[in-house]
């Protein structure tokens, strides 16, 4: 096995102000480390692009301590075992790791995940079978609880958290509305078996979702918000429940949008339609849900039922650029970059 | 029996616009009705006063439907029947009803709960062993679940629901922080056993909070809002609940407040802590733990455990200004109109 002497890695060179720019990433090259007894030598494949790492640039305090500056940019990865110095791991041996954004790294076995490349193709570890698909499972299931004959709402719906959320409704016997941008990507959720779909772009979204909804939104899964939340919110029926494992809308914001204030009116209608408004990341519900999720998941992917989407970019240069259009919605399917 | 032949009302002469005033009510002295067949003839003794009425003074959309200007205003009651034309109620019963701002009111039997005079103080039935008892009791124990050692945090807190919420916290081994405005209810509080009592009239209360939770709040019984709940959001833990059963302090406002629009902040803190917020009426709750409640709190009363506080006003004339002081935090415990 010939192991490449260097190492590419892509660091935070600065906490981005609003939307990330180039200048925010610095590229090296450095030494591949040796991995210490417990640990593996891992080669990147693949990196996964989400949208949680934006809020781990800036040093706001968040559910994740933030990313010092010159750290390399975390991130889930599939990688290969090039050297091992911990027992029951193998060169040559695919595992989930979280290597972040760089050719090599030097991990312990705990946190890792050994993968089977027979069972499933390797980058649903990222996706389907992994952190979005299981954020989608847990939300839903755990905080969302549809009940047959409701109605289920989602933006970003082609995503992989979105589009795994309509489908995983539809399985439990609810309506799944899927909000998303552009034609290419309405035109998906028809095919995913969406029971509508409504583009943001259009003008009068709350007005189109009224009609989609005529019996109200029962629940509303929360990874955007902005507009789109603005417009579900009248929407929603008594009772209604709202996982909100994302706000991607506000990530690059730099300041508080101008007013009225309109925090109390959102109390508001939670006291006036006794509604629950439920934050979560998902390694909360991993210890009581993740192995039922593998199970079911393999099982909806293998029989159809759940569809997925990928959208791979080649080469760990273009990882900035294609995470800001990730953060923009210019990915179609679960953004990930091909490393080696 | 001697019948008063004729029964004073107090209706709504109009909406008001922010803190009601007295040409918002309208007196008025009509004939007392005759029950129908199913229905008892009933005598006003005394008349709760509760914050909810001023939303339904309103017309906008609520949990429950406004009033039509002209109608009597909304209120529970403790009367007793004068008249029967149903089976089971006799003239001297006393009973919990919801009759309204008048002397006489004509209601179904269905609705009615018969009070055991001998058993509890009746007006115990508008307070501690009623409905603000019972929307402590449901909202503290079904959404706040407080564990031992936590510290829950409520406002209003010598109000006969926030009264019973940091008593009952205590039962549950919780520390209780109660939030009052003015040093007579500071000190009421300590007598209640709170660990700490904060006024909200005295500067930086944030500051003081954050020191009388020095561990963070796990559970915050918001019945408030306003400033009060921006200087606890700040000291929510990881996890926290927040039943939310009413904002007293937004329900006088005729606009949304000037900017900045911090609702997309208040979303991405129920992120960034996974926070929980639910609405809720109590009566959601009833047909599963209103059985429990009595049980458990008739119990408590009679032991000390759980003490109340009444502030009773004679004469229903007195009303309006009662309901105004009410919403201003004018009153000293439990509002209640002596009627008769």
């Amino acid at each position: 096995m010939s192991i490449a002497p260097r190492n590419h890695r892509i660091r935070l060179a600065r906490r981005p102000q609003g939307e990330p720019v180039a200048e925010d990433f610095t590229h090296d090259v450095v030494d591949v480390p040796s991995p210490e007894p417990g640990q593996v030598l891992l080669r990147t494949r693949y990196l996964s692009l989400d949208p949680y790492v934006r809020g781990r640039m800036s040093d706001a305090k968040s559910y994740a301590a933030p990313m010092e500056v010159g750290d390399v940019i975390v991130g889930g990865t599939v990688s290969e075992v090039v050297e091992s110095a911990a027992d029951g791991f193998s060169p040559g041996d695919t595992v989930l790791s979280y290597g972040g954004w760089q050719e090599y790294s030097v991990e312990p076995v705990g946190h890792l995940r050994r993968l089977d490349p027979s069972a499933a193709p390797i980058t649903t570890a990222l996706g389907v079978l992994g952190m979005p698909g299981f954020t989608a499972y847990a939300g839903l299931l755990a905080i969302g609880k549809p009940q047959p004959g409701e109605t289920v709402a989602v933006a970003a719906a082609t995503g992989p958290v979105g589009s795994a959320v309509g489908q995983i409704a539809k399985i439990h016997g609810a309506r799944a509305i899927g909000i998303a941008g552009g034609e290419r990507k309405i035109a998906r959720l028809r095919e995913l078996g969406f029971d509508a779909a409504l583009d943001h772009r259009e003008p009068d979204l709350a007005g189109r979702l009224a009609e989609a909804a005529p019996e109200g939104i029962d629940v509303y899964f929360e990874n955007v918000g902005g507009p789109v939340w603005d417009a579900v919110l009248p929407q929603l029926n008594e009772f209604a429940r709202v996982p909100v494992c994302g706000l991607a809308a506000n990530y690059n914001a730099t300041s508080l949008p101008e007013g009225p204030d309109r925090s109390g009116q959102l109390m508001g209608s939670v006291l006036a339609k006794s509604l629950t408004l439920r934050g979560f990341i998902q390694r909360e519900f991993a210890p009581t849900m993740f192995e039922d999720f593998l199970r079911d998941m393999t099982g909806w992917v293998a029989s159809g039922q759940v569809q997925h989407t990928e959208d791979i970019t080649e080469g760990l240069d273009r990882a900035p650029d294609a995470f800001v259009g990730m953060l923009g919605g210019k990915n179609f399917g679960k953004a990930i970059i091909q490393v080696s």
